[in-house]
């Protein structure tokens, strides 16, 4: 839900994110170089892995320097390998140089969520359940974030805390009981919204069901437990989707897909991670 | 150079995060939990670290709601075990809860930051050299994670392109010599400003001497290259500091350090990392 | 989803709409008045209606002075005939002058809606059919429209392009049919999100059906069809929401809303109205 | 005095109403529709009235995307009727669904006020009086509606507190006395501007001549007075302009302006209104 | 038309140039001066003038540190002479180190230019003509700068060139002749706004009295003339004003304000000028 | 280090200035001439010295309206003589009417300052002492003004609190010494900062010497004094640099530099000045 439309948000927020680096100019670049000078930057992987966030480097470049030519030679979504040639960038030396860090630093991050992603979703390769994350994103990124995701083959949970209702333990503690807060958000919610329920128990999905949640979050239940509590869920209610969340790593997830559960979410695809590596090499010419 | 005066950008920093998050409102909590119900919230270390971003997180807490009373129980720079109790927050559940979910986030991030600056630096230990951070940081967080290197022992860098001269392989080549860009940039930087020159050899290294570069960077050389660059250095030029650059971790950096240098520069203190795990207990109490 | 919580953007709106108003200043007031004056500000209503927006006007006067007390003396929701007194403003005159007009402004449109909203809630009486707003709403308004018409005891459908799928007619031929529209969308989206599709004829309402959309639109369909496309629905899938859509006033409301629809859609709620007529009147006192 | 010239505060006003509506993204079109594919878009008339805001449409599509291209085939202030085309705009499907609520929800609004602002213009046929608009306008369109009242065939009255001296009763008060408030005012404002007392009889128009007011509202008089009034001040300071406010509609307007007054404010013409019906209709072509 | 009311503009903009000078921290108080250090600062004149711009300095350090307090000793329009004591600011030693120089700064800058604008009043002593600025102020200080001229006794020109039409030259040619420039805009301004023509000779302040200017400016004529002009103003329209502009200094002013002329404009309040030299002397104390 | 790279904190503040003047539309101009009018306007020196400002004028005029054009004729740095013709600015009456104002003003206060600082380049002739400026510049203006030192042939001394650290009375004061003092800034900032330190006699002066100061400050001091200090220094430590302040003027300055001094700052190169005379001439012609 981004780069596919209009991107206002993403450009105020690479404005700022360019400020913080460049401030009051690079004065190193400004120094050295002729204001005329033109380059070829070339952008290659260093490692192997899943590519996101190519049309987010061209945006960056694009800001810094609307005559920058920026060229693509690999699409978000494409497996690389180490040398794999990314994307060409061509123009004022001055202002390859002022956007590198910033859109090389966003490949990196999204191209590292993005391979992360798929090692996960190639675990569940032949089984039904839908991988998806979380809203534990880096403050800023979330959207950003949340396309990686996408682009590495997963699904996206909520987006925040305003497009879906999460019932957990306080919020049960607090309306006194699954039943009334269910009933409670579905009075004030729009209908398009949909309320999710966290239990920990089978007592509770019993209750989730009964107060007509649309979601069950079955939180760190072994997997016994959430192979009865699919079972009870689609035997009552066939449409309410069931996700798994807790303790998910590489080594768990098939087998907690292979309980039946419609979703798994994994916080770990992007609160750490690592870089993929990504360079750009400049070729100067003296041209203008 | 944050939270200790003026912090209007942090401000606006904040109010974006939280935009982002809560967007239209928590629609989970306004409909489930009373609006004047108050609770304490109790943040608590989920495994053993250094803590960095208590005023942080307490500033999160009094954007969101300034009535909320936030204690810190430790301090920035601290190192707690699991279980520890870094801070209770109280006043408003719906506001707690608003702001948990961000301040958590840059608590476990900066706290995760701090931590393995730390390991950095207690590898150092005994020795002269200093622990340096790189520009690889989070766009929109360069700041706080320079912060966070800073609470757990490192030093800076220089913060963008701005404050500082960084002559590196493109701007040599730019300029036509080491000699060149050196003296194009003295002419235009303020006296306050310093010049440090990238070099891949020894001659490299004479020729950054010769120019008057106030900080040379040795890039990916091997130690007896490194113990030889310093000697020469030091003896033409004791004031001029020498920073080693280039693969860094935790078994190299000590016989790093043990080539004289003055600076060891590690981009992964920033550019991948694990958060910290922190999380927050709530007990509601039925007041007000 | 508004006013309970963290409404940093409503803030920015009211700072926006008193700029917009006040500019460099009242240089009526501040050449008539003395700066130290102190007045009663009394606002009550000079119509009957629905009361929405007073914590707003409360904001708004916070906002331009934070010394001033705002007292309300009925709540959003209650019902109040001409004369009534909605609230005490107390405090310097100048910034009672300065908010007064903003305030009332906002109460007046608010309360309009939440009246008028009520007048068609008030014709479902007894049927389980709910009324809900559009996106039809004033452009930078749509939040506080949306509160006006939850208070005025409708309820909301999306609130905007984000936050669920609309099947209309454009995509539908966008992507070959409803099938194809509703699979490609269910593919993308988080599964906290629904789709609706509009639809109409029983030909198109079996197909969304067939497709598995959550809700279903009949639109500008004759009561007789409504009840047809409704029976089969409900035969087919119980938990898929059915809303009327279209030609929907006063008279024909009800009669639409025993076709047995689950919502009906009422764009005038927010696209054109009457504003209440509500006034303030000052007392002023000399202290200080 | 807008659309003529440098846009910039209107600009940001687009941005942030596209925001609200369009968030992180039109998640309908983006998975129904393909990113390529081309469309005609047809703006036309589904009601009769007089247009206003063709440039402010065409701006939010430019807004939107700067590829589309928007052609007006009437003018502003045009009378049309039920299916005149308005304006064609061709390129992007995406990006012509993504403006298409907000550009016509601006053209229906504005148009909706020059069509009754023409109404009253058209009762005052003949005669030399003005028609006025208020600051009853809605928060943060009032430039819009100003011009939309300009190309109806109305006048505007100042535009914020900030650029006329308007002395009502409580400013009077205030001050103590018509002409102590004038000689206040006079004193500290630049001699561009002018200073407007509201009266409410006689003897405050006998005040307020002496006092050397530039204009005279007559507040809420019977027509016989208002008469008694103009004849008064234009014997005294023929310069001086006379305003009438209060109750006036399009039954009691024309005799009203026969009182002689120069200027009649109608508060209506902004502050409740009937949206102007327009709609685009879609032909999508599969090119590019 | 500032700081005595509704001031967000004013605070915005302060807190931009708070930005520009702290940026990132400053970073010498905080390396050298203990966090809770407690100080005086004691604000004194070190020339003589007239003060203007207490108050905003007392919005500097506010917005610095809302716990600061300031305490001023002499009030905006005050003649002070060299070492008498301003203000007082007491609080935080890293609070006011940090809002200083930005506070000085604007005091200096506005008194330098109540200082200049009292001299230009004093030398029309008795005679009935204002003195009035310009346009030519320093982007993004103009409505603090028409404040010190207030302050100094003078009064403002229009503030801008949207709130009073001003007919040049240019727009004569464009419009065809001062008739038709002046009908022009009568028919699009609202009655509140006044039109002013300037003139360089007789024939064209004829024009300009038949075409109903509200004001005439007389540009850079002779005492002569606009002795003779004046004449010819007052006798056939007593309630216009005439404006003298061209060549003012202080030799000349009192000459031209002999001629009769209402009004002398003098650019050279604000577009260059001489700081008053004002100081902060700071008392620590080792406190809290 | 400002235009010649990313510059949009400049445009943000272009944006912001031209508000200011521009508000709600240029009246004057809409209303007298036609929209479609083109014209020439030739901007030309009324006085000589040296031109700063000519590619922001141009960016300001771009910023009013893109397709304006407009070409330089002489170069920042340049000398001219009154009648040199700077630049040409080609297109819309409508937009060079609008940015006409804010392109001279600013030419003409970065041309005023870059012709001041020749002459204090110009009468240290010959001599190594570089002429710095100093923070006393205009709030929103640090960076333009600085650029106009440098064009003037001057030098930047730091540009905020933040990005180097001078060491005063207060903060040795605060540290407990001058020792105290510099190693704990030393200790907190990055190796790519340096540390002045303001002293005001021989003992200060050997104390920052021993704790290894960067940069000594002789403030205030009789020239022998400082030809001591000097000699001191250099024969310490050559490589830390020497700045002379206070007192400085067109008639001390040369003996100043006589001292061997490395840096002469001087404040009045920003915080007060003459504007250079500089005005456009339009020739209008009909087409289009």
């Amino acid at each position: 839900m981004i780069l596919n439309g209009y991107n206002e948000a993403l450009v105020e927020s690479i404005k700022g994110w360019l400020r913080e680096d460049v401030g009051s100019g690079d004065i190193s670049t400004q120094a050295t170089i002729a204001p005329g000078e033109q380059s070829t930057g070339i952008i290659h992987a260093k490692d192997e892995g899943i590519i996101a966030g190519m049309p987010i480097a061209g945006l960056v470049f694009e800001i810094v320097d609307p005559s920058l030519i920026f060229t693509p030679k690999v699409q978000d979504g494409d497996k690389v390998s180490k040398g794999t040639i990314l994307a060409i960038v061509e123009g004022s030396t001055h202002s390859i140089l002022t956007g590198e860090r910033l859109a090389l630093n966003l490949m990196q991050r999204l191209s590292g969520i993005a391979t992360r992603t798929r090692t996960y979703v190639d675990a569940l390769e032949g089984l039904p359940a839908r991988l998806v994350d979380t809203r534990k994103t880096t403050p800023g990124h979330r959207m950003l974030e949340k396309y990686a995701v996408r682009t590495g083959g997963g699904h996206n949970h909520r987006f925040g805390l305003y497009d879906a209702v999460m019932i957990k333990d306080n919020h049960i503690k607090g309306a006194g009981g699954i039943a009334q807060a269910v009933s409670r958000a579905r009075a004030q919610i729009p209908h398009t919204m949909t309320i999710e329920v966290e239990t920990e128990n089978l007592q509770q999905v019993e209750e989730a069901l009964a107060a007509g949640a649309d979601i069950i979050m079955l939180d760190n239940m072994p997997n016994e437990l959430m192979r009865e509590a699919v079972k009870r869920i689609k035997a009552a209610a066939p449409h309410v989707s069931v996700e798994a969340s807790g303790n998910v790593n590489l080594q768990t997830i098939r087998s907690i897909a292979e309980t039946g559960v419609d979703l798994i979410s994994v916080g770990r695809l992007t609160y750490s991670f690592e870089n993929l590596d990504i360079s750009l090499d400049l070729n100067a010419k003296k041209e203008r």
